[in-house]
């Protein structure tokens, strides 16, 4: 089979005007980027506001393994199979990040015979959103440290400016510096890191604004730093959200691409999925709610960690009501969950596949919860015996959950209409009662209480002293209405990475706790989450190339 | 009077591609980013590179001063002249840096009623080459890095990791710095710093490359570190020049603009004029040249410098042979240069205008050592007196020199078409006779030597020991036959910044020298160059703000 490079160089593209007249959206109201990308404009952002909504989908996945549950793949496969049906539909996907490209292969545009294209671009620098949250980032972090130069009216105590500076790579080498060294002239000495850019707090901003204006207050209100009293200070007191609002403006705009099979895909912003929520946009979410009858989209990691985040943070921001679930699952994935090793995946194994089931059926469990219907995905590889398949789907149908097969990365759309089927009846079947696990209204304890006991199955939540204290500061500072963001491995339910399957009753720390006022949530630390990659000893950089005539190579 | 920005926000743009069209470029021969904002095709540049090329003018200037010169704005204002005689003219720029725009007002678009627009896009991200470029450098760092990391099969001293990191915002507090902290997991602690990204050596060899080919054979030659036995390790050791050049496969296409009157404009990279060459990309002005009868361009700083570049290392590589130079003088920097304080600006001296054009007439001497006519075009500001634009303009008729008032600023074309009239019959004249001012052949000393008396008028040169050494090693690499980038205060003809009008005979000391391998040249260092601006205590970005709609005020 052909890479996944090979394959997206061979598409036959729309021109992306054409793509844009399949959705009613005319020449004056998309902005090009070359002749295969461009920005939706404010202008019909606004205008779509008052249009009814069509039905809003989200792909999520069992918890993830090495083995890989192609959760983006079965996103684009699934849109492409509703187009075969004849279904008006957009996806709704995030944008990948350019550093990791340069480290492990792999990136987040899709596989195989479901991608979207431009692929080289969408991975690389895209239409300079990324690029321009950096910017933005790193003009707050420079007037941060200049203020403090230059007098320190606000009385800034430099050990403790909690505003890190970000880098779009990979690079372990930024992860702990020293900065401000050289003498009076260049800076005031103190410790300092680099996150990688998807882990700002702007991306986080960025994602869950409503409106440019919106966009602004959410900078404004970003804790960069404690002043010597212990007060919170933000960028709107440096007096840089204007100044990066202004840096954001095009950024703030959703990216209208297409799939292999010309399926419109609206590809907008990327942050985290531990310390930040894990999905795309609300401004391009809603808007491609608008423009089509379907929108398919995903949430970061398991469902555990982005169905959840995306339910109680981006649906309760945004106001919105999802129709019907998708949860993928992999034959490799439930037999790692039963205890078979990554090195042996390939022997068939039936009873580790019926034993892995459990971690199915917690997931499927959780997002009952929130009141959504769902259908399990059985995402095809090449290798799964039909044995291993159908013990998937008879234990999924024994126990009325509904479950298709999904063959999208092989055979793209064709090989993703069944489950396309399952979705649209889902979906029309008026059964979705959506509603956020907790309300707003609860402690920030009671809502990390009810998303470990409820979502992840924990017998107890402890707090280590720091964490003990930071929420007590979040509450008397006013922040106790926010959502919280958990951050968590996303390889267990537990907090510790090596607990496969369904693991229940045990005990959760609770490290340390962050607030993340601008975005609008308290997120809370269960382990040492990486916030910086670093590059493997043979990075994916050294295979990658380009051609005298710009044509790209080795990129996956 | 308006500002820049309203000015600019006032203009009638015409869609891109009927300024494409104004050059002959159907619209497959470009990619457009926006309505107004285009990249010519790779395609389109090689089919070029067979046809007749028109005139090539330089725009520089006289020693700048704290009062301004004008030079982007005069090389607008003389393409709009030119179009308002009917001449076939484009205007070929670099782009201006993002980080300085959020530090003291001022931008590289030009002025007043000679501006290239989209102007707020130009002076934040543009097309997004120089964050492209910013990280095809931050790549190179982090796999430098990470090869020591990893084993360090190359032997690399850590001590001798000569490749810093870059970051495009005025950042001081980044100019010094400590990495690799924290243990053994994050990397090999060492110091390090960054610069801007205009000073990286990837800008200057975007802006010194032939084509895509010749862009990755340059990176490949970027010497990043000395091994442990002095030997350099250059990027192509460390296998990053593919990746980078992906990384740069848009960056190196030229950008189409235009003026406020609809004047063809291609902006294209912007490296330092200290520690690079300080001029527009070689593709770009080539490009240009075949696209038009008449191609302006400016070069970085007074003509010492910028021009001295221009001819010595672009004209050199490139092949290009100018056949005319406009020289800009002001009256308020002629007074400075005679001796007015910048306080002391307003009031009318005509004995100071005299006293200082002794700096235009060493400018006038140079420009005549490389074989090429020029014209002084004086740059009129509203509180210039009749009596002070006289003095420039009779002294330099009675010395032969062409002379020239423009008044583009206030007017527009309209104020540059008597030096527009005077270009055209100094290009038409054939006077041309361009060389560089030395030979490739001579050896490293006998280019600096030449440079320091020929041009700047000094005595004599010495050498401290770090120069002394560095060059020697630079001529037993092979190195000895590159051209040379003199890196010198731009407010003197000397080495010493408070030495106005027309210094000679003083020693010039030059502290120390660096290689730049990939560009081509070595850096010659005649005192503490800045390669990483600080924001000032009021920095402009306090003010930049977006409104609801998109619209960006108070850039300028």
């Amino acid at each position: 089979m052909l890479s996944d490079i090979e394959i997206a160089q061979q598409a036959k593209m729309l021109p992306i005007t054409e793509v844009a007249a399949k959705l009613g959206i005319g020449e004056e109201d998309i902005e090009m980027y070359g002749r295969y990308k461009a920005k939706l404009s404010m202008d019909l952002i606004r205008r779509m506001e008052d249009k009814p909504a069509g039905k809003l989908v989200l792909v999520t996945a069992i918890t993830p393994t090495p083995a890989g549950e192609g959760k983006s793949t079965t996103t684009v496969g699934l849109a492409q199979g509703l187009a075969k049906i004849d279904k008006s539909v957009i996806v709704a996907l995030r944008e990948p990040s350019l550093g990791p490209c340069m480290g492990v292969k792999g990136g987040a545009a899709g596989g195989g015979y479901s991608q979207v294209v431009p692929m080289e671009d969408i991975n690389l620098h895209f239409t300079g959103d990324f690029h321009a949250i950096t910017s933005a980032h790193m003009l707050l972090s420079a007037m941060v440290d200049n203020h403090v130069q230059q007098g320190n009216a606000l009385n800034i105590d430099p050990r403790r400016i909690v505003w890190k500076r970000v880098v779009d790579m990979n690079d372990r080498e930024l992860r702990n510096i020293v900065v401000g060294l050289g003498g009076k002239a260049h800076g005031v000495p103190r410790q300092d890191g680099f996150d990688i850019t998807v882990a700002s707090e702007v991306m986080a901003i960025l994602c869950l604004a409503s409106s440019l204006h919106d966009l602004k207050e959410r900078l404004s209100k970003i804790i960069v730093a404690y002043d010597y009293n212990g007060k919170p200070v933000t960028a709107g007191q440096i007096k840089a959200h204007g100044a990066m609002a202004a840096l954001l403006k095009d950024a703030v705009k959703p990216n209208l691409v297409q799939t292999l099979e010309n399926v419109p895909a609206i590809i907008h912003g990327g942050p985290f999925a531990n310390i930040a929520h894990g999905c795309n946009s609300v401004m391009a979410t809603k808007t491609a709610m608008k423009l089509a009858d379907y929108t398919i989209t995903e949430a970061g990691f398991g469902a555990d960690l982005g169905a959840e985040k995306f339910f109680d943070i981006k649906c309760r921001y945004a106001g919105l009501k999802p129709d019907a679930v998708v949860l993928v699952a992999t034959v490799r994935a439930l037999k790692m969950h039963g205890g078979v090793p990554k090195t042996d995946l390939t022997a068939p194994n039936v009873d580790a596949v019926k034993k892995g089931i459990v971690n199915l059926e917690k997931h499927i469990e959780n997002i009952k919860k929130f009141g959504l219907p769902l259908v399990v995905a059985i995402n095809i590889f090449a290798q799964d015996t039909p044995e291993e398949l159908e013990a998937v789907r008879a234990h999924c149908a024994a126990h009325g959950v509904n479950v298709a097969l999904s063959d999208v990365f092989a055979k793209g759309g064709a090989g993703g209409v069944e489950l396309a089927k399952e979705v649209v009846a889902l979906a029309e079947s008026g059964k979705a009662d959506f509603a956020p696990i907790y309300a707003s209204e609860l402690t920030l304890k009671e809502k990390i209480a009810t998303v470990a006991r409820e979502i992840y199955g924990a017998g107890d939540v402890v707090y280590a002293k720091e964490a003990e204290t930071a929420l007590k500061d979040f509450e008397s500072l006013g922040y106790g209405n926010l959502p919280i963001c958990m951050a968590k491995t996303q390889y267990s339910f537990s907090d510790d990475p090596t607990l496969l399957g369904r693991p229940s009753g045990f005990t959760m720390t609770i490290k340390n706790c962050r607030i993340s006022a601008g975005a609008g949530f308290v997120v809370v630390l269960t382990g040492d989450i990486m916030t910086m990659p670093g590059l493997p000893k043979v990075p994916a950089a050294e295979k990658i190339d380009v051609s005298d005539d710009g044509v790209i190579s080795g990129l996956f």
